[in-house]
C-alpha cells in the first residue's frame, strides 16, 4: 500500500480524530517490539534503564517535512532515515546504541496511516540495531512535522573523537561519496556501527566522525590547528557515477572517516570487513606543506543547515 | 531591554545572517558555564559523560511558538520554561539530572536577539540544577520554532514510579493548583527537586508523578486497576483564588503528586520543607467505593495536547 499523504485536508484519519490517549497507544502499538512497557517504556515521567557500561553517549537530530524528506520519500523510509542518522553518531564514536526517546511536533491533520508508516520504519530499524524507544513527546505544530530522535550509547572501551589526527596520518573514508539523494542512499544507509567499534579498538586510528554535510565541510572538523588535509581527487571513492563536486558537497553520506598512523590498517580491515570498502584519500601534512595537486577544499562547500 | 518579536522581516539581525558555524559559537556563548568543551559538550558526534550512578532516567519535551509560549511570553521565560519542564519530570521519580541536548528546528529569520535570550534563560536554569547542555542540533523550520529538550538523569536510590498506590493510600500534592498561565506560575516555578529525591527515599510513600496536564487528567495515571481516587474539592489548595474547576484542570502546574501510607508523612515534611505546602486531598479507595461528597472526575478534563 503507497501512503504518500501526510497533511489530510479532514479531521478523518488524522491525528486529531484519534485524541491524545489513543494516539499514544497507537504509538505503542505500532512500535511493537521496539517498544517496552513503563517505567522501562513509554507511560511515566522518565524511562528508567540501566546505567551505560564504559562512557556515556548522546546524540539528537531532527526530520523535518519538506526539509529532509517530502511527499516522494516512503514514510517507512524517512522513520528509518531518522534513526539511522543518529546510530550513525554513535558509530563515528566507536559505541552502541542503548534505547532512543522520540518528540513529535506535528499538525493535527497529519494522517494516521502515514505517521503508523513513520513509526513501523523507526520500529524496523531499532530492532536492527537491538535497542528500545522508551519515550516521547507529542506536541501540535501547525502545518508542519518535526520528529526529533535523541540517542543514548555506550562505549564500553575507548571513545574515538574528532579530535587527534596526527601530521603524516593517512585520511580514509568508508564506502562512497556523493549523488546520496538521487540514489536513494539518503534512507537506505547502513550505519557503520560494526566498524565504527572495530575501528575504535585500534591504537593506529587517532580520530574518527562521520560524513554527513559532506567531505569537503566535514573534514574541516577533522583537521587540528597547524595542519591541512593533502587529499587527492583521484583517490575518492564516488557512489554510482559521481562528479568530485558531488562526492565532496552532496552530503548525506553517512560513512566514516578517520586518521590514522600509516601501517597495517587497510591489509587487517579487509580481512574483517571483506564487503565495505576503505579508501585512503589522502594524508594530513603541515599547513601550508600541501601538494599543488591535493583538492582545494576552499573551492567547495557542503551542507548548509540554514540555507 | 525588552525583545519581543521572534521572527524578523529582514536577514538583518537573523539566524541566517549568521550562517550555521557561527551560530553554532554564538550558542555556545550564550550558554556560557552551562556549556563544556567537546567531546563533553558540543562539537562531537556526540557528547561523552559518565555513566548514570544507580538507574538512568531519559525525559524529552518541547516547547513550540504560539502553542507553549507567544509574544507575549520573555524569551528567557520560554527557555526557562523548557528546562525545567522536563526537571520536574526526573523530580517526579526522585532522580537528579545529569545532562541535556537542545533540539532547534526554527525560520531563518529568527531574532538573533530572541535566542539568545531564549538560551541565557536555558543556561541559567541549567547552572541553578548544576548541570551541562552537552549537544544538539539546528535545522530549518519555515514559519515555526520548536525546541526540544532531552534530559538525562540518574536514581542513585529508589525510583519512584506512577503505580504502586494501594487503597487506603493518602493522596497529597505540593503548592498549589490552578491559574497557572494568568499568574506566570507556567514559566516561573521551580521543580520540586530536592522535595521529589526525599519522597523516593520514604517507603511510606508508594507512587509520585507530576501535575501537568491538570489534576483531573493526571490522576487516572496514579491510580491502580480496581482503585478510584476519592478527593474534596475543599482540601484540593488553589493558586490565586482559582475555583474548583481551574485547580483540576488548568494544567501546568508542575507540583508533585503521591499516593502515600497514613501515618508520620505529613509531620516530618513539615520539619523538612517548612516553606512548600503538603496537602492531603483525599484517598484511593475500591473502585465503586468513593463516597458520594467526593469530586467526579469524569466531569473534568485536562489538558489535551491534540486539541
Amino acid at each position: 500500500v503507497s501512503v504518500t499523504s501526510i497533511f489530510l485536508k479532514t479531521e478523518r484519519g488524522s491525528v486529531s480524530s484519534l485524541g491524545e490517549a489513543a494516539l499514544i497507544r497507537s504509538l505503542r502499538r505500532w512500535l511493537g517490539a521496539a517498544s517496552r512497557p513503563a517505567p522501562a517504556g513509554i507511560g511515566d515521567d522518565c524511562a528508567v534503564i540501566d546505567p551505560a557500561r564504559g562512557r556515556e553517549l548522546i546524540t539528537v537530530d531532527s526530520v523535518i517535512h519538506g526539509i529532509h524528506f517530502d511527499g516522494g520519500t516512503p514514510p517507512r523510509a524517512a522513520g528509518a532515515k531518522l534513526l539511522k542518522r543518529n546510530v550513525s553518531d554513535i558509530a563515528a564514536m566507536g559505541g552502541r546504541p542503548r534505547a532512543a526517546v522520540l518528540a513529535l511536533a506535528l499538525d493535527a491533520r497529519t494522517s494516521l496511516a502515514w505517521l503508523a508508516e513513520f513509526y513501523r520504519g523507526l520500529a524496523r530499524e531499532a530492532r536492527r540495531y537491538a535497542f528500545p524507544i522508551v519515550g516521547g513527546d507529542v506536541a501540535q505544530l501547525p502545518g508542519s512535522f518535526v520528529a526529533t530522535l535523541t540517542l543514548v550509547g555506550e562505549a564500553p572501551g575507548r571513545v574515538l573523537t574528532r579530535s587527534g589526527a596526527r601530521a603524516g596520518d593517512a585520511i580514509y573514508v568508508t564506502g562512497a561519496l556523493g549523488r546520496s539523494l538521487p540514489t536513494g542512499h539518503h534512507h537506505a544507509f547502513r550505519p557503520r556501527l560494526a566498524e565504527g567499534a572495530w575501528l575504535a579498538g585500534r591504537r593506529d586510528v587517532h580520530a574518527m566522525m562521520d560524513v554527513s554535510d559532506g567531505l569537503a565541510k566535514d573534514l574541516a572538523s577533522l583537521t587540528p590547528r597547524g595542519l591541512a588535509p593533502a587529499i587527492y581527487g583521484a583517490l575518492i571513492p564516488r557512489r554510482d557515477g559521481a562528479n568530485l563536486r558531488e562526492a565532496l558537497c552532496d552530503g548525506e553520506d553517512y560513512e566514516l572517516m578517520l586518521a590514522a598512523a600509516p601501517g597495517t590498517l587497510e591489509t587487517v580491515w579487509r580481512r574483517t570487513f571483506p564487503r565495505t570498502r576503505l579508501t585512503r584519500i589522502g594524508a594530513f601534512v603541515r599547513r601550508g606543506k600541501a601538494p599543488a595537486d591535493a583538492v582545494n577544499l576552499g573551492d567547495h562547500h557542503g551542507y548548509e543547515h540554514l540555507g
